[in-house]
């Protein structure tokens, strides 16, 4: 006998936070919320008003006034709020993708004399892509860790692959797919003494699981801000860098952003010499201000309590799905997983087309897997429950 | 005696485009559409619509139902109004800065046995820092052209440097402090007949000077969505390849976005067919929306129209800093001009403070550079006329 999902929705600390986004679909349930997060009001109004009275009014006058500081003064707020990051380490920045590259780059820099970067096989397609291009353009080797789908990479799982010759390790600290939670903190202390850097992509975590980068000693770290940080389709990416590597960590895509001073416009390029080195171009400013929104209310919401409902909706959810029969891939030890459940299902995109014919949106991953993404500050327990409902309708033997 | 300019906006075709912008802020003039274009009004609601009903309304379902291929379908639609470009060459993606980065290792990597990038010494910052960047990361060496900064570049300003070891040269088609317009046809023909390619930074001419890229066998373009097209602070950029480069140009920042099958998320990379392979991660949609309203704006007037009215505003701007005894560095024939003029004053800086402050928005450009951006959708003649008004008051000698 589960527990209503009235009686959770009703002792939820968290439960107001789902009043200030927009949620007036035709959905029973969205539970992608860690792909694309749903629209804070408060976003909706910033928006607005900055397209009207800030690019409408005050022209290219905004730029002197607020918006050149943006990208390193939201960055700072994020790295406060969600990375456990002090000032002057994080900006906000192109994509995910093009960070990555920004940070693969400055990471083998830092490590000249070793010619392996190191990733694992289940790591999402983007940086796998791009530790194959830097690689070889660098001329350097990639090394796999290939964990099973389901299991934790490990500190065991690098013993004989990360050694003397990794520059770096490129980690996801949750899975994409089956939602698993690495050891930032012991990782990272295993690359540093085989002389390694790291670089950890917090897309899947940032903004629900608890990070702490400066006390940890973390080397690097990107992630986006379209799904827990609730920005938006495309909204830009942000990167973390070490103040003990800024001097020396030099990324390749030396834009007029980058520069010591972007308005000298001078004959030499000098790298700035904060973290606005990360940089290229001229960020987008709408962007920007939605991730600032996003991350105020995280900020307020404290991610230890984000944390605490994220554990609770996804234990809620492998009771709901054990109790229906479904095969879950995601680990049973909620210390160990992010804030998605994934159901392994043999036909899963046609479950998945069902699911959202009945009006429960959740995200299909090839081959066989069914992602339920739990977002603490839109997701209730009512909606979890109506959809692992019609989940086990829609999965359930014909006749 | 100079004509009047009410008769002139009376006699403008395009005069009732300016009303199709927000248009009220305290400014006697706004002459700063060369470096961030005004708010159309079909782009405040196009935002506000897409933000509400699209993100917040449709949520991930978005990315399936139209986004995923907006960065295409709008870059066709750039390409077409503005490049003269058959469909299947122009993508919207990234920041000029990173698209820069990728069209010259793509270009680069076109001219294996070639060691050389040759681009002006005038050149945007942007331009040149990231030529350095690229050469120093494969060996290659820079080649300066030197043009004083009045002059332009010709086909004879590449004599004795591009030769059989240039691989490519970046040229700006307008120059961003001088407004000199290049031949881009007859430069282009220079470049190939020494068997290299030619990358074209089209921010300050794409939407105000007629281009036909495909005419005239052009290799890689890049621009900005910003200034001309009115896409808002920090929109985003677009890159053209043509067709017959498509199959080989290879770019390093292979996100995922770049790839054959954008959610295969396979073991192994397979690069776009399409053009598509330039992009790399989650586009801005938000971004790629207001291009889309500015583009279409743009094709609605035509080139040719707003080529003629810029032609026409700048010729009246010479003929008012003429009269005023002011000095101009931007070429009096106005086929080699693009849509700003540009002022030199040893106080340059204090007059644009001045300027400023009178309601008058130019542009400064170190160390003694006024621009005076003409934007022919939204500048006005009236406007004009006003500032070259005060411009005089601020820098008549006083006493």
């Amino acid at each position: 006998m589960t527990t209503s999902p009235d009686v959770l929705d009703a002792a939820d600390p968290l439960a107001s936070f789902r009043d200030r986004f927009v949620i007036d679909d035709d959905l029973v349930a969205y539970l992608d919320g860690n792909s694309l997060g749903r629209l804070p009001r408060a976003t909706l109004d910033r928006l607005a008003a900055f397209v009207r009275e800030e690019w409408g009014g005050r022209l290219i006058r905004g730029w002197a006034e607020s918006w050149v500081e943006l990208p390193v003064t939201v960055g700072d707020e994020l790295g406060a709020a969600l990375l456990g990051a002090a000032p002057g380490q994080t900006v906000v920045a192109d994509s995910t993708s093009v960070c990555i590259y920004k940070l693969l780059h400055a990471a083998a820099g830092l490590r000249p004399g070793r010619d392996e970067i190191v990733i694992d096989a289940t790591n999402f397609p983007t940086d796998r892509y791009l530790v194959d291009s830097v690689a070889a353009a660098r001329g350097m080797t990639v090394r796999w860790l290939d964990p099973e789908l389901v299991e934790n990479v490990t500190v065991a799982t690098l013993d004989g692959i990360v050694g003397e010759r990794t520059a770096v390790v490129v980690l996801s600290h949750v899975d994409y797919r089956s939602g698993t939670l690495l050891d930032l903190p012991g990782l990272t202390e295993a690359v540093h003494a085989a002389g390694a850097l790291v670089i950890w992509d917090l897309c899947h975590s940032a903004g629900v699981v608890p990070i702490e980068l400066d006390a940890v000693g973390a080397d690097f770290a990107v992630g986006c801000t379209y799904k827990y940080v609730n920005a938006g389709p495309g909204a830009p990416a942000y990167v973390y860098v070490a103040e003990r590597h800024l001097a020396e960590a030099r990324q390749p895509i030396a834009g007029w952003w980058s520069a010591a001073d972007l308005f000298a416009m001078g004959d030499t390029y000098e790298a700035s010499p904060t973290i606005r080195r990360m940089l290229s171009g001229t960020p987008s400013i709408a962007g920007i201000l939605a991730v600032q929104e996003g991350v105020r209310m995280i900020a307020e919401a404290g991610v230890p309590a984000i944390r605490a409902k994220s554990e609770a909706l996804t234990a809620y959810a492998v009771e709901l799905l054990d109790a229906a029969g479904l095969e879950i891939v995601t680990p049973r030890d909620p210390a160990l997983r992010g804030s998605h459940v994934t159901v392994r299902h043999p036909d899963a995109r046609g479950v998945t087309e069902r699911l959202v014919e009945r009006g429960v949106v959740p995200d299909f991953r090839e081959p066989d897997l069914i992602r339920l993404g739990l977002s603490p500050l839109t997701t209730s327990y009512a909606e979890l429950a109506a959809a692992t409902r019609i989940l086990v309708e829609v999965t359930a033997p014909i006749g």
